[in-house]
């Protein structure tokens, strides 16, 4: 790739401060590799190389810089210079911007924003944390049904370099309402003096600047579409979010799924996941954990509480406790699998709240097949080392266990889902601890029904 | 959204067989939304409904549909009418087709197919699994650096309505090497005499068809591209990939990482995670979650063995069993949420193997971190209930086994990632299962130290 056979010719540039040529070598490049190169080199350099980028190249690089070094080099920059980049990040990079940084850097860019940019900015900021209006941008281009192709060709000209994108432009009225929108390609493609509301199909999907992202990403993904309209209550359009950056809305999901079913809290110190483990704080990492360890904490408490009542037939049967962890681990193993593959089910869309019946049965077959070839798995073992009675109890137990914990790890998720949580809040260590629970109950309560 | 509207309607002109009403009203819906139809309705008038769509409409309808489905129409349909689906699907479909359906019916699509459509899914099925030349198309728009502005956007009208996309063209020189791209909105921003050579601009990746397909989703998301060059060892550009084709990639690529975080075989019964575990048979769901469940149960019987050697320990103070589910839970969980993190921090760049020592430095601080505050949580109780010397025991036993727990969490992806293994793999059952191994003997061995 270009970046690992160009990095140390420029870093020969930087070295020996060869300022211009480094310039001409580096514009060639795409934005996010020279932000790459930032994040690689030491402070003093980052700022002096940013510095030498052409201002509409400057501001694409720092679009693509982590927040964390998007703040340092603010605080090296002087307000001339933010000032000038601010102006020439595109509308929603900007908005982003402004977004993650900390209260006095936010306070500090508004305040050099011009005007327009300002009214801008704020409209955007207007919306919902995590709803499209937060990443969306008013750069678009409008045509109208009677510009013939030609026409319409022509505005995109005019319009196009300002624009976020113009593979696909849309129609309005005299009033800015969205009729249709058409792509690029299909203007191209016809005759020139063809009419634009010929070129319409009359299909296409808008949005409003309050609907969810995760809405955006799922029209965006379901129809191959490249960029998607909002509009306002009266259908008008007012702006557009683009798939690069829905991609980095449905990577942030997807992290925040991981994190949910790790039981790792999804929004310690901030609106989103931890996108970067590697930069995160010591107190940001320990916060996002100790929630759930302490509540599992408590949770596992009842499992030994729930034993003390069997003390007595613990004391009897002592081989019964060297099969505890291997009873309560392999439902919690088998509730984790199936709680994971519905999390994921019922993200991608997959199953659906309504198929809980069906998926019920289905896993009612499947963990009764897993408990009864894991008994047969550990039935010798148990004959061998606690006799025939423990045998039985270790075999019958794995059949229940397995099959509870399974059914558990379904349910969690379709529950959850049900009242309005996110299904991924079943995690793994949850499933696991609360079939814990159960696990306990079965095992000794049998055990003692059959050793006495 | 469009299709909640009119699907009863829909539904209305099909019982009616009114197929020509049924086809104006459907024609203009996205195909996606028909697929989701066809899905809902019973068999026999799927395939009616199927053979109503306009020829060119059908078959983006049938790209969309679940590979089962497809294969269900498949024997519906007549060899003739096979032939006429074939034709029109676009070549990656078309492969993705005849790849995803079982051996028979492979061949008979084989036989099928036209001369020039054989020799193409030959070459695309040529490419191993998982490769970019799988999901490549050979339908692209390549222009020459000599022609002007105009002259391109001539050649784009003709070829293009053959194309996956006209957003990027592709400048080739006579012997079809790759020398550029060039996007379609540089072409119709630039003035049409002027020449595509001062419109390139020198900068782009391309991939070979033997990548893998996780590198090209890595390269578009990083670069915000549309579509990829695909070029064979000579440089020539032989297909591209667009971003629709690899958001699926993409999504396919997050499922297996789930399913095997579960401890999901993400491999049986075909070359990749399960996709529809809504339809997936019971035999397909047990073969992908017994191998891992029974493999754990032989890790789990270590911990059983582990505790024999206790037995005296055990004997004389039960009260320590009633915190083993706690102290091995609390591990447990402490080490899925490290392996969590760090697995997806390793998928999405964040993190890499080069990362590992500043990692394991911050991950001894949080997990003591945590440890001690669970620790404090569970020392009251465990005084109470099991006298000073379980109390010590137990609070030191939490502070150890969280502390190791995370990082044999932390430590196992990068060990498998080290060997070339999928770090996901490292899955929150695995984790905790051998987590429990080091717990319990953390757990006795300070217990029969300090109990004696």
């Amino acid at each position: 790739m270009l970046k690992e056979l160009l990095t140390p010719e420029i870093v020969q540039l930087i070295r020996e401060r060869q300022w211009t040529d480094m310039r001409d070598a580096l514009i060639i490049w795409p934005p996010a590799e020279v932000a790459d190169l930032i994040a690689s080199i030491d402070e003093p350099t980052r700022v002096l190389l940013l510095r030498f980028l052409p201002r509409y190249y400057e501001a694409e690089v720092f679009a693509e810089l982590t927040p964390g070094l998007q703040n340092d080099l603010l605080t090296e920059l002087t307000n001339r210079e933010v000032r000038g980049l601010l102006s020439e990040l595109s509308p929603d990079d900007r908005t982003a911007l402004i977004d993650e940084m900390p209260a006095e850097v936010t306070r500090r860019l508004l305040g050099l924003l011009s005007p327009e940019d300002l009214a801008e900015t704020r409209q955007l900021l207007g919306y919902p944390e995590g709803s499209v209006g937060r990443v969306m941008t008013p750069s678009f281009v409008d045509i109208r049904a009677d510009m013939t192709a030609a026409e319409a060709l022509e505005r995109i000209r005019e319009q196009g370099s300002e624009s976020e994108t113009v593979n696909v432009v849309y129609v309005v009225d005299a009033d800015g309402k969205l009729l249709d929108e058409v792509s690029l390609r299909h203007l191209v493609l016809a005759p020139p003096e063809k009419k634009v509301e010929f070129i319409m199909d009359d299909s296409f999907v808008s949005l409003s600047g309050y609907s969810d992202q995760e809405e955006a990403v799922a029209v965006i993904r379901k129809y191959n579409y490249l960029a998607l309209p909002i509009v306002d209550s009266a259908g008008v359009l007012i702006g557009i979010v683009t798939i690069d950056d829905l991609m980095d809305v449905a990577e942030s999901e997807v992290t925040e799924d991981f994190q949910k079913m790790g039981a790792v809290s999804a929004r310690v110190g901030g609106d989103g996941p931890i996108e970067s483990v590697k930069e995160a704080a010591v107190s940001i990492l320990f916060r996002s954990r100790i929630g759930w360890l302490v509540l599992l904490v408590l949770v596992n408490i009842l499992s030994g509480f729930e034993m003390s009542f069997f003390t007595h037939t613990i004391e009897t049967t002592v081989a019964l406790v060297f099969f505890l962890p291997l009873l309560v681990g392999s439902g919690g193993n088998a509730g984790s699998q199936s709680a994971t593959l519905l999390v994921r089910a019922l993200a991608t869309g997959n199953v659906k709240t309504a198929d809980a019946w069906r998926m019920i049965v289905k896993e009612l077959s499947v963990s009764a097949l897993l408990g009864l070839t894991m008994s047969f798995a550990v039935g010798g073992l148990a004959f061998y080392r606690g006799g025939a009675k423990v045998g039985i109890v270790v075999m019958v137990t794995m059949v229940l266990i397995v099959t509870a914990s399974s059914l558990l790890g379904l349910l969690l998720p379709f529950i959850l889902k049900r009242f309005g949580k996110d299904p991924a809040t079943a995690s793994a260590p949850l499933v696991a601890s609360i079939a814990d629970i159960s696990g306990i109950l079965i095992y000794f309560s049998i055990a003692s029904w059959v050793i006495g």
